[in-house]
């Protein structure tokens, strides 16, 4: 398995070795197909961010049990099911560095298979009492989805799409699931109401900062590292803030090269280092760059209102490194 | 909209009004896609059998009241995010006589406004409190994915499929959100365990008698009356019981003309006239015919413990009408 390890989580290790656990038990089913896609997507790896956002909150708060491990199992799987539906959507052929479910098997099986992990996730939640934490995560879901679809039509309206706009968008399509995380981890660890809160506004933060970063990877990121080709964003009609930003501020002469650079007719046309260039002539890098930084910055803010220490140090060393990953 | 009646369901005419009311409520949002898809949906109407068996299973029970009807909005709801990521798994262009979500909108569209749509139920429930009802549902779409994907593999694995492992795909399949809707009316009318577990083995027998004479239409129905092309179980590969029983029946010579029908290239090439002629000289539609009719008779059995009375009269009507629909 590829699970890269979170720089500065070190305190969340046994836990996350738990999650792993947790997640492998839960995906076991009677029909074959289903744990042996779910294993292909879990031994993709990843960071496992949102689990370990879960854990190292509620060690944050104080109190960290299995009760923190099986949400932050939950929390995972719901994101695993979203990446199966993302890569229908946004028709991927690879995820972290091997084939994407849809690409392997079909739209089909990458469907059900998310839709029959979300249904668990509900069963599994319901059956230990945990409807609040059900809330929450679904409550997020319901956010991601209304996101994403009001950026598929903004796809097909063809370039018209607002700063305020974009930025709630990734509020809810990238925000929500982080913030879920954070307050899952509150919530296992029976946090006050001001702390979740805290907790949850953490999250939003981080995940701005988070989508913000994944957009300049998509113009300037190493395909190799990312395990996932770039410009895919710009390929199927999909404004990010560093694009959105130089159409919006650029001079005439720039504007049209950008424009004819952005319109192209297939995703094959695209000119990337053309494309990131004038991106960049027209300050949209540097805009971007400026934006997750205001982004972590608010996310460290909100840490003020937990108790201090090691937690509180790793979710502080997560913000931080949203800024300089390069994957 | 073309709500068809369903003849003997009458006195559920007035609950049912208030179902759509309540589906039109849940489908407000804020991407303005989504109530732009779920109109579309919900607008090309279809008999609403879940809702009906949800209304008339809690008037058998001698209690219908706006819990009924929010349970029965909420399957229904349930069943239209299926048949949209359906159309997807299929492939298929229509439903209902009108362009399927994927062919109006895009694959991208029809999963993220289905997923909402689950998300949504999931949320309403939770917030009326109603962890029980849901869990019901939720574990009825946990079986539906795992039958699919199960079908599915069986597609891949070319004409390899047992009666009995058909049988309860069909269960998991059609049986378990139909066993769904009759144990909400139950529940709604806090019946007895022994009154819900008839009412879901009802459920779970017209279930199969619906999918048996739905693989029937699929072979001998009229695409008009249907509202949609016919074959196509067959023209993707689906094995369905008439087939089944005539390919594991039939004798050499027959066979031999059975296999060169069935496994055809293409869709297009598909000759529909003549494979229902050999499937007819192999016995299959009489095989399923009775089959179909057998699991009528199952659930007329367990109607006798519920109270006698019009609504238990429509539930035996809904059952044996199973049997004669040509759509």
């Amino acid at each position: 398995m590829t699970t890269s390890r979170l720089a500065g989580t070190e305190l969340a290790a046994q836990e996350i070795a738990e999650v792993e656990t947790a997640i492998a038990r839960i995906v076991a089913s009677r029909s074959a197909l289903i744990p042996e896609v779910h294993q292909h997507l879990v031994q993709a790896g990843g960071k496992r961010l949102r689990p370990t956002l879960t854990i190292v909150s509620a060690k944050a708060l104080g109190r960290c049990d299995e009760r923190a491990v099986l949400l932050g199992a939950m929390v995972e799987l719901t994101h695993l099911a979203s990446l199966m539906h993302d890569d229908i959507v946004d028709n991927s052929a690879t995820r972290r560095g091997t084939p994407s479910v849809n690409a392997r098997w079909s739209n089909g099986v990458a469907v059900l298979a998310a839709d029959w992990l979300i249904a668990t996730v509900t069963c599994e939640l319901i059956a230990r009492g945990e409807e609040t934490a059900l809330a929450v995560i679904t409550g997020a879901v319901r956010r991601m989805c209304e996101a994403e679809l009001t950026h598929l039509e903004q796809r097909a309206r063809t370039w018209t799409l607002s700063e305020a706009t974009y930025l709630q968008i990734v509020r809810d399509k990238t925000g929500a699931l982080m913030a879920a995380a954070c307050e899952l981890g509150g919530l296992a660890a029976e946090a006050p109401v001001e702390q979740l809160d805290a907790l949850r506004a953490f999250g939003f933060a981080l995940g701005m900062a988070f989508q913000i970063q994944d957009d300049l990877l998509d113009l300037t990121g190493d395909p190799e590292t990312l395990g996932k080709p770039v410009g895919t964003d710009i390929a199927v009609g999909q404004l990010t803030l560093p694009v959105l930003h130089a159409l919006e501020n650029s001079t005439d002469g720039l504007l049209d090269r950008l424009r004819a650079a952005v319109t192209v007719a297939s995703p094959d046309e695209l000119d990337l280092p053309r494309l990131r260039a004038l991106v960049d002539e027209a300050g949209g890098l540097e805009y971007a760059r400026e934006a997750a930084e205001r982004y972590v910055n608010e996310a460290l803010s909100h840490l003020a209102l937990l108790p201090s220490g090691p937690p509180a140090d790793a979710l502080r060393s997560l913000a931080e490194r949203a800024l300089y990953r390069d994957a």
